[in-house]
């Protein structure tokens, strides 16, 4: 019953206004995005997914993953058919390195891309996703023997790849995992332990599995120090490629969720299996944050994908059903009853989701084009500040993006009345695909914390100060005009608050450490607000540059201008609150004792 | 997996000290609520919804309501008995009518045991919700022959009942229902026509399912004046009680839907069934407001119920966790991890629900006995205020209430991490089942536009002032104590948010009504910040005096004051954003054309 048109118009002004794309052309990576392979990928690229993933969206979450007796797992119905294509087509490849088979485009094209797959199909984006995490870590941490041999039928899709992290006693604290890897003599490793809430742990649509996997050798430390990562493929690979012994590890279960049901969620068994150090024996929490920031990218990325398609179909179903009349007197007295898009409070919800997803599109690459910008920008100041940005906005990205993402899938189910609870019409899906989100790859308040309590600090604040920066400087020079004076403005505020509050952290925070984690989540909402705040004044800017030198289409410009003040009028005056809540400091939260939460 | 317990002694602090129950002890009604009958209604009704209710919760979300090739349905197992005990121990006759075989007590104490019943099954407890609304419209307006023949064994819970409003093409507006009622020569109507999402629509409960059905006679208007309410038994009732023929009515289907799976949820079909007119032709509209107004502040009710039991279960995962160590330095230096008690996001998620619950309880029950003063107050003076305070207040409990109840479910869910997101431990149906409470009985963006619409104008704004009035004289009170100065501050600051976000509406909303329509949620969310305020203005106000009187729980006084604390530096700092909302009026909501929300 849902319909998707992949948001391509929208990329492009992003891409083209607000990254500046044409500007890093020369720049190695960015060669392989000339304009015409961008806009095949957009195109192409959003019809694949809109015609071949999201038709198995529904079905996909109606019937789920199937566990056999054997611990195979197959997908639902369509999926491995619709994953063949993916490969073939070579969707999977675009940010991949040259080297390895990949087409090696910069990350922001691939983002891009993976933005329409969440949209059309969230569980099944997850497959390719998982093995683009585990190729980034192979790649970074690998030798080149274990590149050679996983990561060409990582790239190109033959095979997949997971992140084996989580056990039943630990998943923020990881230090605490209890699987062992048992050093043998011929150089590998005998794994053993359980593993759960594995993405994509078993499955049909690949020929092999090249599982990631934490693990703790003798002796090692009983804390994060003591982890060293391990590659553990489903079937060993022998030298010449091919596929040998089935390894000994086995899917125990799937979990039962409240969403992403096409995606298999296992239980992972390691039976002693073979596995291969990757990097260094206990500096496996490095390797792992390699996998876990590429991945906050992209979960941050769902929230906007889903957050996208949900907010379409809340507009054409807001146009579609008549109910009641406007406040202002009939618009069509013809009919029986005008649509609800008359409604100011329908007009709310979706202007608030046209404003969030817009941004955060924005947004989200422009982060990306700051994991590409790190390594390829010309000087070392340029290549540092990418770096920078990229740290900083990455937990904003995953927590704040997330957030929005099911608030957003929410007001779209919202705004179908009764319809939207029946699962018939496809947006209660939403709002329980958009959920897991906000609490995997690191919950949202862990996102809170490792921005305020590591990014904010390191290397003497240069990130958040370089930040403030560019906001300041964006905004004075909007200021000088007159049709974004008053979104700079209210954009100028909202960053006086951050400052504000970054500067309360400084002055609070060392006598207390608990006043820094009590305000972490509201300074999460305002970095959020601000930097998605900043994507709106650049992509006002850019509007009335264009209105000014008459190009573009003058109704998407008007939408914007427009869409920026809604932002500036409804969203930015968060900011203001927030701070004051994180001025209340830690005390009220921490002064009760348990026995005052227990006692009914 | 979950647990529950009935929060006895908050709800027992509310009905003292902010309700003041002794002082109404004289009234009409109130006798029959001695301290000893309340205590054993919140002691043993708590014990039997725990025991009996709650047990079949999770188990009826897993198994759902099945409808057979008849059209009868089945609800999940265990349900049958738990509503038979359910009857037999009198828990649904608690504020019934005394002639009619009910106990006769006020509303504040059937409300005080409707929450525990929610929490504990909130599917369940939609069985004899329903029927305590359709009982009373008849009350009101059905004849004393309609009364006599239904509502003992509707009080008694022998029979159940239902409200028909919605159809497919209507729901907020109902003008548009095409259900017909042809007047036959014997006095009865023949209705004709399919009602959608009618909850406890057919079950095998109870022997009988009186309907209550919105339907139009013929040459009606089409508009909602149209309307009609009539009286429509599945078995015909005869002259002498018994049951007679089963009337031409059928569940032509269960919903399929996002939660409440153990609750019938139907497609009902008329097809020429017999019906009665209710109260008089065309009138139906206000009968069904009867039924509308009672069962908004059930599902209030039902956002409080849901948040205190995922509350509840969060606090104990919170303290059986252990992940991490808290910033201020390991707190259990022998155990591997702290436990997620001593991380401050947590605490933020734990005393948020802690505030917002034992707020909203405060207020429920508080308006809930407005209804009861409404008839039993002993001047006309206080009835009014008592009628103005509920008529006032019922959509903000409905809209804000459940707001909230949605937002601690997630909260609660996300305290879990990736364990709230699988189904084995509870955290996610309780998320589902919130859910639906923010659409039914009117969506909450309808009831911001019948708080900001309908009942802020009437009467010259009179309930609205007598609010103001109320907030204003505790506040002064509360000033000039020193324990609660700083709170009467912080509210005084939000009401005054609210005042000029009234003022506005009242210069702006006479030129362009929009301007209100597009402030109404806003408007609703300072309205509920306020009166929860209040709530916790007066508990906090009642702890000082308690304390100061050596009466009490000294901890669990602290423990008040402190949560107060928090709600005003955590919580009432959202007003100041909302009324800035509010102050950006509708232009840049109403401006883009249709065209620009789609082109994507």
């Amino acid at each position: 019953m849902p319909q998707f048109t992949p948001p391509v118009r929208d990329t492009r002004f992003v891409l083209e206004h607000v990254i500046g794309l044409a500007d890093h052309a020369a720049l190695p990576g960015f060669q392989n995005a000339t304009p015409d392979v961008v806009d095949a990928v957009l195109d192409e690229g959003g019809k694949f997914v809109a015609e071949v993933l999201f038709p198995l969206n529904a079905s996909g979450d109606q019937e789920g993953c199937t566990r056999h007796e054997d611990g195979s797992v197959t997908t639902p119905k369509g999926f491995k058919e619709a994953y063949t294509q993916f490969v073939e087509s070579g969707w999977g490849t675009l940010s991949g390195p040259e080297e390895f088979g990949g087409q090696g485009m910069p990350h922001v094209i691939s983002m891009a891309f993976q933005e329409y797959m969440i949209s059309a199909n969230m569980a099944f984006a997850m497959y390719p996703g998982l093995t683009h995490g585990a190729t980034a870590a192979l790649l970074v941490k690998g030798t080149d023997a274990q590149k050679a041999m996983y990561v060409p039928n990582m790239v190109s899709g033959k095979w997949g790849g997971t992140m084996n992290l989580t056990e039943p006693q630990c998943g923020t604290d990881l230090g605490l995992i209890r699987t062992r890897a048992e050093p043998q003599a011929d150089g590998s490793y005998a794994i053993t332990g359980t593993k759960i809430f594995i993405s994509s742990g078993e499955h049909d649509l690949t020929e092999n599995i090249i599982h990631l996997v934490l693990a703790k050798t003798p002796g090692a430390p009983e804390s994060s120090k003591g982890i060293s990562l391990f590659v553990v493929p489903k079937f060993i690979v022998n030298e010449d490629g091919s596929l040998g012994a089935r390894n000994a590890l086995s899917c125990g279960s799937i979990e039962h969720k409240m969403g992403i049901h096409a995606n298999s969620t296992c239980v992972m068994n390691y039976d002693g299996a073979t596995g291969w150090l990757v990097g260094e024996e206990m500096k496996g929490l490095a390797a792992m944050f390699i996998m876990m920031n590429a991945a906050r990218l992209g979960v941050g990325l769902q929230g906007l994908g889903i957050a996208e398609v949900a907010y379409q179909n809340a507009v054409q179903y807001a146009q579609d059903r008549r109910q009641g009349r406007a406040l202002t007197g009939p618009k069509e007295p013809n009919e029986k009853a005008d649509t609800l898009f008359v409604h100011p409070d329908v007009r709310r919800m979706l202007m608030e989701a046209k404003a969030m997803t817009e941004g955060l599109r924005a947004l989200c690459l422009w982060v990306a084009v700051q994991a590409d910008l790190e390594h390829a920008a010309p000087t070392d100041e340029e290549k540092q500040l990418a770096g920078d940005l990229l740290g900083l906005l990455t937990p904003v990205i995953k927590g704040y993006g997330t957030d929005k993402g099911y608030e957003i899938a929410t007001n779209a189910q919202q705004v179908y009345g009764g319809h939207g609870y029946i699962a018939e019409w496809g947006m209660e899906q939403y709002v329980r695909d958009a959920r897991i989100a906000m609490i995997y790859e690191g919950t949202n308040g862990v996102q809170a914390m490792d921005l305020v309590g590591r990014k904010l600090a390191s290397n003497g604040g240069r990130a958040v100060q370089a930040f403030f920066k560019l906001v300041g400087e964006d905004v004075a020079a909007a200021k000088a005009v007159p049709e974004t004076a008053a979104f700079a403005e209210a954009l100028e505020k909202a960053s006086g608050q951050l400052q504000a509050a970054t500067m309360w952290f400084m002055q609070n925070g060392m006598q207390n450490p608990d006043n820094v984690g009590a305000g972490a989540y509201s300074y999460m909402q305002i970095m959020g607000l601000v930097s998605t705040g900043l994507m709106w004044l650049r992509m006002a800017s850019a509007a009335v540059k264009l209105k000014a030198a008459g190009e573009g289409d003058a109704a998407f410009l008007d939408a914007k201008l427009m869409t920026a003040r809604f932002f500036a009028e409804r969203i930015l005056p968060d900011a203001g609150a927030l701070r004051r809540k994180i001025e209340g400091g830690s005390e009220s939260l921490m002064a009760l004792p348990v026995e005052a939460f227990l006692a009914a």
